[in-house]
């Protein structure tokens, strides 16, 4: 029988993770982050990208739905509050919305989610499943991809300042205000995660549950070069830049 | 092909369910209000029910997880937010172990829902499952039983005072502020059954929702009566008057 590992030794795993598959590291972060993105493919990514934004709440509720701790509930509770809002115009999906409208898109539109890609929808939905089915230690786990925001979400924020007339203190308000809730988030999963995760199997269950997570956001971006870098096909009924909706 | 109703025939329809179903008729309601229980009697009562109120969140958090409106999942939320509180010794959960504690139970031992009955588990695990898997407006419509709710915490409130020396405004303080939580819970459900049961099925799923929740209430009756009344076979495993546990 294999010995379980330390907690440490599991951290340093798990960070090692986002060092090698975090989305931060595709292709279409690249071309985004260095300001070589053209509207259209800016307008791509913003509104594929609220679909994500869209389903994080349901993701976070199923969550909850399964703990049987208050506190634990309680604690996570704060997630949809983040991204809910206490009120219309109020949250995370809505300072989305913002974005989505400050690069020319619009909210009806984007909130129809009617022009996302499919295979989006297919991770994303993948994602809600998989927080909803297995082991709550693993769906935990799979939030801890915020250990690897904060970088992300810095850098975004100066380089789209920097390469796009669209990025405003308005605009960039979804990132400046994650970069204050990531953190308090991911350091209650990571002590959850290091706690709770004491046999090999469920060591190895959080591991790949946090490579699943960043499969799921690699793929995302993946189908956003495949549809409007190179090659360049948009699949049917997908948003094509320029067109009306 | 039948013609939908009109909403407010549907609510007439719904009310009827609780005229009809609701748990305040069944004979182990009757003799709680009655007096007539002994205090072993009334701890199996608080301490099963407790497990009921314990699923409460998860069973409105497995609601919120589908549902794709930001402003009906805020409303939703409210829900968890009354039962989980905002921090330790708040919410609907802890008003109900302060009625254990007032009974004689421990606390411990309550939260561990050890002693719970296995037909209450069925029953109220049921509910959980029905509320994530049947379509929305079902699940909306079973916490329709809160139309029915206030009446029977009104005159539990005034019985369970006048004949049980546990009863203190302490104790009674969870029924004391459902009065105050659940109408604007079932004004809210209700206006959205109304709303979002249109067709023929979808109607008469609403009703067959209600009478699931109803039936589900007295299951729990039914199991409290024969284990703790009569005939009195206390199953295994389950409660006992008057041994600790």
């Amino acid at each position: 029988m294999s010995q379980p590992m330390s907690a440490d030794e599991l951290e340093r795993r798990l960070r090692a993770i986002g060092a090698e598959r975090y989305h931060d590291r595709h292709p279409f972060h690249t071309l985004l982050h260095g300001g070589r993105l053209d509207k259209g493919q800016v307008q791509a990514w913003v509104l594929n990208r609220y679909y994500y934004q869209s389903r994080i709440p349901m993701k976070d509720a199923a969550l909850i739905s399964r703990v049987e701790d208050p506190a634990l509930r309680r604690q996570w509770r704060g997630r949809i509050v983040d991204h809910d809002g206490c009120g219309p115009g109020d949250g995370g999906i809505e300072r989305w919305l913002v974005l989505a409208e400050g690069v020319g898109l619009d909210r009806a539109y984007v909130m129809s989610t009617a022009g996302v890609l499919a295979a989006t929808r297919f991770a994303v939905d993948a994602y809600v499943r998989f927080v909803r089915e297995r082991p709550l230690v693993e769906a935990v786990a799979s939030s801890l991809t915020e250990l690897f925001a904060p970088a992300i979400h810095r850098e975004r924020i100066a380089s789209l300042l920097e390469h796009y007339d669209f990025a405003n203190e308005k605009t960039m308000a979804y990132f400046n205000r994650r970069l204050e809730e990531a953190p308090k988030d991911v350091e209650f999963g990571l002590d959850y995660v290091r706690r709770e995760a004491r046999t090999p199997e469920q060591q190895q269950g959080v591991i790949d549950a946090l490579i699943f997570k960043t499969d799921m956001l690699w793929a995302q971006l993946d189908a956003l070069y495949a549809a409007y870098v190179e090659p360049g096909h948009i699949p049917p009924g997908a948003f094509v830049p320029g067109k009306d909706p």
